[in-house]
């Protein structure tokens, strides 16, 4: 089984005089990554794909998502993108080293700044993660967490349940409460101290998993820690690449591409962003 | 908006010496219809194609399935198919009429029986339906019902939350009974006399929707119903076009694929059809 090497993206280049993000996530929960890179870098332009038409990539395999990440990825550098963001676990977990070894363009991700800040957290090395069969069968976790931190011990569960309660907006409903609690007491069994909320739509749920989980737990929230990682780039892309993040300011614009459109999805993706954007069909 | 013609596949013509049903779905849901299938006419050839690399259709628009159904439908065909059935109610509401009108062969489909079967049990005419997003958006059920029996009242009920539960095996599950009662509330508040399961999946929750439906609403299985269907036409067949199915029975086969294939797409069809099968990679 081949991982990804976690600093190749520092070799590759990007124009200095000019900077796009891309973004992609196999539907709408990617959204959560694209809250947080506006909340940090509020100046620099994002082009966002979701693939809405194909969505979920959770339950389909290694060999599918690889296909549909190079897709993916293509078409926001047809857009213009110079750095891409892969937002969903799913594609992170079974196709970073695919596009890494087939584009050549920084591709950040969303499990290695997980596993960094998870390793970081915990006190006793007991951590748990929480996501989609695909990311669980990848076994991505199990396989990083003990080489950033030797000793560590993982529990996953996979919890395909919470991406379509997400979707349908149930974020405090009794059966959503329950099967958060469900999902999670195998984890707490393990008296796990950390926890990796790892698929973009589960920080929808932060509160019901937190509460469910208890304090003592601490919670990673993998949507932040890509951007904080993305951000640390940029800001040592403009020492060391002379990398002018004002100049974009002008052309500071906001692309959101879906593969398919519905009424539904301008709801959910409301409900992600927390405000209303315009959505084009790709 | 349009709708498909009643009756355009009487005049389809196939080949008398020799019959291959195909059977499309989104994803695995279809083996409902190919179980009742094999009850029916267990010499006929089937194949199967589950579209599980794009699966689900149900929260997809009508552009998309259109698409969808008519690349599902034309892979049948180049596996031999002269018998095209729809077992998807998300694709039958949005794209029948699109194959009909491109493919030169006999289309079935889960809906028009449907609606025939719940036009004949019910008393009141007040007829209830449970669907996914894309089937309850296309108002096939509102429009077809009333033209079959005049003055019948229909009420549906999206219930995306079903085909996840189902996929996960949470037959019984107490969450699963929370949620299926949740969804037949305004259903059994309008007092409807009978109920449709309209998705592929729902039969599998037959005996939760019945429990909490009650005994006094009549349960409508689309499965069995586009089954005899076929059935009958091949029955007439055989007197018209002196079609001889058991010519067919040396060369019974059946073939079963799936656009994309994980470990839990095995269980899951051992689930539906109640025995294991070969699954070929499409």
């Amino acid at each position: 089984m081949q991982f990804f090497n976690l600093h190749s993206r520092r070799n590759s280049k990007i124009d200095s005089s000019s900077v796009k993000i891309g973004v992609f996530d196999s539907g709408v929960g990617g959204f959560t990554v694209v809250k947080e890179l506006l909340s940090i870098l509020p100046d620099v332009p994002i082009v966002y794909f979701g693939d809405t038409a194909r969505t979920p990539y959770g339950p389909k395999s290694p060999e599918i998502l690889r296909r549909y990440a190079l897709e993916d990825a293509k078409f926001l550098i047809e857009k213009g993108a110079n750095i891409i963001v892969i937002a969903c676990h799913s594609a992170a977990s079974c196709a970073t080293q695919e596009l890494r070894d087939k584009l050549s363009l920084p591709v950040f991700e969303v499990v290695t700044p997980s596993v960094e800040k998870a390793c970081s957290l915990s006190k006793k090395g007991m951590i748990g993660i929480m996501g989609t069969r695909a990311t669980v069968s990848s076994n991505i976790y199990p396989v990083l967490i003990p080489t950033k931190r030797p000793g560590a011990i993982v529990f996953q569960q996979p919890c395909p349940l919470l991406v379509p309660l997400v979707e349908e907006g149930w974020l405090k409903a009794r059966e959503t409460r329950m099967i958060v609690k469900k999902y999670l007491r195998p984890l707490k069994d393990k008296q796990i101290d950390t926890l990796v909320l790892g698929c973009t739509h589960y920080p929808l749920l932060k509160n019901v998993i937190q509460e469910k989980a208890g304090k003592r737990i601490k919670i990673v929230d993998p949507s932040r820690e890509v951007a904080q990682k993305v951000a640390s780039f940029l800001k040592e892309s403009v020492i060391t690449n002379n990398l002018n993040i004002e100049k974009t300011r002008t052309s500071c614009i906001r692309e959101f591409f879906l593969s398919d459109l519905t009424p539904h999805t301008f709801e959910i993706v409301t409900r992600f962003l927390g405000r209303k954007v315009e959505l084009k069909k790709a």
